[in-house]
């Protein structure tokens, strides 16, 4: 009497031809049994050889279940969905003009800049503290101090705020380049500061450095001992080999350090449809898939040779891999851009998830800076339907889903928006990522994982009150 | 140098008064330490002796965040939080006219359904499959075959979707008393049917049933042997006790089951504000709490009482316990309402851990039957801000938080939303709640917590096929 009504469900499989699992099935197969103890016997507390942070920028949970929908139906499951250990964190950052308060909806640098540095900082900033302009220490440049060696993947400009908040401090991400540093003059070269967000990467000796932005790396530096290069020319001279296609992406070789800039701005976009509109909205559509040109490597690619290169060294690394644009096409309400990009994301999951399988020493986290935008809303009537931008998409389970867009006017770029996102993670100390944690909170993980900072004991008990008082 | 921005935090607290965490701390303190061993200490895949689902309806992620930001503060905790094992799961329904394809919006009554039932269904079904309209037993029926106690508490009517599907099976979710029949003629007493969401209730023998609704049991009976009764003189015949008010359920003794109706309809409020409205919203605004008439019990009191009458049968049990109007609220773009909702719902979570702090055998679970409308966006201005409505709150961190309500028109009633949601859990079991996993499942848990279906192995190599095949 009691049966789940799965039989049509293999028919539609069958006649979309693509992957999903079975509608009111359990993933693990019709019976669930328990995973109490799969669960204990995933959980290590011992130290990492090897850390991969995958950040999907704007990657809330609607966004997820947005891209599981359409890609593998309701009831399959992405990469990022097999993560053992699962949680959720909070990302609100501080207000710069009162750093006691917070700032309930975070940008991407404040975002960064805690899990990077394991601080708060307010909207904007890189690695330096809210209205005191401080630098703040990153977990790339606690690893190197260590030895380890060091990557970061984006499909931005690598001066883009993620990767920017792991190998730069400065007051304004909009300081790219050393053209760009009228809202951050103190950090001028010429002034004797860091230098713009480009630089400041170059200058950290990041081993590997994959992503968009060339436009930022073909200024010319104003100041310090490399003044008159672009930064293009002070990298090269610094040692770094450099990639501006999928072909030398291919062809790059370990032993060098690796700049590669496969786009002048940002890299193209996976997927291509209509955007989202106001009533009576786009769709029904399926995506146009397979539009990113063959000569800019996918971002599973990049991840790919980063993991090459970097254990090629065989010393311990960090790797960061940001899913850049899933965060960009929600703003601009264009969900086949914005799905497309999140798929892309979890291929390059899936790259480091077959990394760990040969290499069970790597701690992978999978999670996002801030969520988003986009809602799984009912089919829209006259009567009844968002007052934003909608789209309705066929998925892959082959019905229509909904999605709105209405953090904003109608062609008005949508908004970050406050919740708490899901953090996922796998391998040693990943368990730490259960629960609800705040997202300063994974830079302790990754530190500690890579033992870049000591057990609370061994730095002596009056450690937090040090370091609450900014003495450490 | 580094520190995190605390000191003022402090200052802040005093000034309002109301509980909170300074900000950019890690909960456990600055120190974040290795959680791996006591996450495996809490690892429990034995029995459980009671099971307790705590069930706020419309509680996404967002909605959570919201409740946490204005009431205790963005680093601070709610009860709610503290659970050991989290997860997310899958909360999609079926098309009632092709039962082989997902709704990805589900409503109460069929995400009701599949945790309780184990199967999903289309909108508006309770516990009954898609289109075929057989029953499919519950969770309940199966714990009372058993011969366990079993309870069900709501702020909303008893006759509710949610407790509704616990106790009844009915084509329609607003069948709710013999009076309100004509979407479900079969089903009518008079037609030999099982009769209304009320009458199914009570002919059910649940021990312990708390909560609104007395309109539905005033109406009278249509058929079968308590005809010409209505359903609260029916339930008396069969042997409850009733409750009118809080002073009636804290007077109520153990030895009989209990009937508690303290509303006509839907239970009173909480707090009280201004609704979100269209640009330039409502507020700057702190909600105004304690509007609840003392002679309706809070749902932490009747989840007090509950656990008491229930404990006192000395056997196991299982109770549902449902935060209802954050949906309801959330529906009504009524900020302070629905965060009202969600801290006395949280405060009904505090009582039950509690009770497992005495009975370490219990499987405590909290989560939400579907995501919705209320997200967290910057602050407004003429030309940036929500299409829908907002209001903007002042948090218990003496910060303003914006909240749009925007996936329906302004004046029409806001969306359930398809992301999927927050399940978090302790006790014998709770491992299972880890990971993405779907509402389903969730009967799974808490079925084999309760040894209400055995472990697969005890159920033959064929159960999965013959449960598959409805043979089972």
């Amino acid at each position: 009497m009691q049966r789940r009504n799965l039989c049509g469900t293999f028919a539609v499989l069958l006649v979309t031809g693509l992957p999903g699992a079975a509608l009111g099935d359990a993933p693990g197969g019709p019976v669930a049994i328990d995973r109490s103890q799969a669960l204990e016997q995933a959980i290590d507390g011992s130290h990492a050889k090897h850390v991969i942070l995958f950040l999907g920028d704007g990657m809330g949970d609607s966004e997820i279940t947005l891209a599981r929908n359409y890609h593998v139906g309701a009831a399959g499951r992405l990469a990022l969905d097999t993560l053992p250990f699962t949680g959720t964190y909070t990302t609100y950052a501080l207000q710069e003009a009162h750093p006691t308060l917070p700032d309930y909806v975070t940008d991407s640098a404040a975002s960064a800049t805690a899990w990077a540095t394991g601080f708060k900082t307010s909207n904007g900033r890189l690695s330096t503290s809210a209205r005191t302009d401080q630098p703040l220490k990153t977990i790339i440049e606690l690893a190197q101090e260590k030895g380890l060696a060091t990557g970061s993947v984006t499909t931005a400009e690598l001066t883009d705020a993620t990767p920017a908040a792991l190998a730069s401090h400065v007051n304004n991400r909009s300081c790219q380049g050393p053209a760009d540093m009228a809202p951050c003059p103190r950090y001028k070269k010429s002034a004797g500061g860091l230098g713009s967000i480009a630089e400041q990467a170059i200058d950290h000796h990041v081993d590997v450095l994959l992503g968009g932005g060339r436009q930022r790396f073909e200024q010319v530096i104003d100041g310090g001992a490399a003044a008159g290069q672009t930064v293009l020319q002070s990298a090269i001279a610094q040692g770094y080999a450099v990639a501006g296609n999928a072909a030398d992406l291919d062809a790059a070789q370990p032993g060098t350090k690796l700049l590669g800039l496969f786009a002048l701005g940002n890299m193209s976009l996976e997927w291509h449809g209509e955007p989202a509109r106001p009533f009576p909205g786009s769709g029904p559509q399926r995506c146009v898939e397979d539009q990113r040109p063959q000569t800019e490597p996918s971002l599973a690619a990049m991840t790919r040779k980063a993991l090459t290169l970097l254990a090629a060294r065989h010393r311990s690394f960090f790797l960061q891999v940001e899913g850049a644009a899933i965060d960009k096409r929600d703003h601009a309400a264009d969900p086949c851009g914005q799905i497309g990009e999140t798929v892309a994301f979890d291929a390059a999951v899936s790259v480091g998830l077959d990394f760990a399988r040969a290499h069970p020493d790597t701690l992978i986290v999978v999670t996002a800076d801030h969520a988003h935008t986009s809602q799984i809303v009912p089919p829209p009537s006259q009567t009844d339907h968002s007052p934003g931008s909608f789209s309705t998409l066929v998925t892959a389970d082959g019905a229509n889903m909904t999605v709105s867009y209405a953090t904003n006017l109608p062609g008005r770029m949508g908004e970050h928006t406050g919740t708490q996102v899901r953090i996922a993670a796998q391998g040693p100390q990943a368990a730490n990522v259960v629960g609800v944690t705040d997202q300063t909170q994974l830079f302790d993980t990754m530190a500690r994982a890579l033992s870049l900072i000591g057990p609370p004991a061994s730095r002596g008990p009056f450690h937090a009150i040090a370091r609450f008082l900014g003495l450490e």
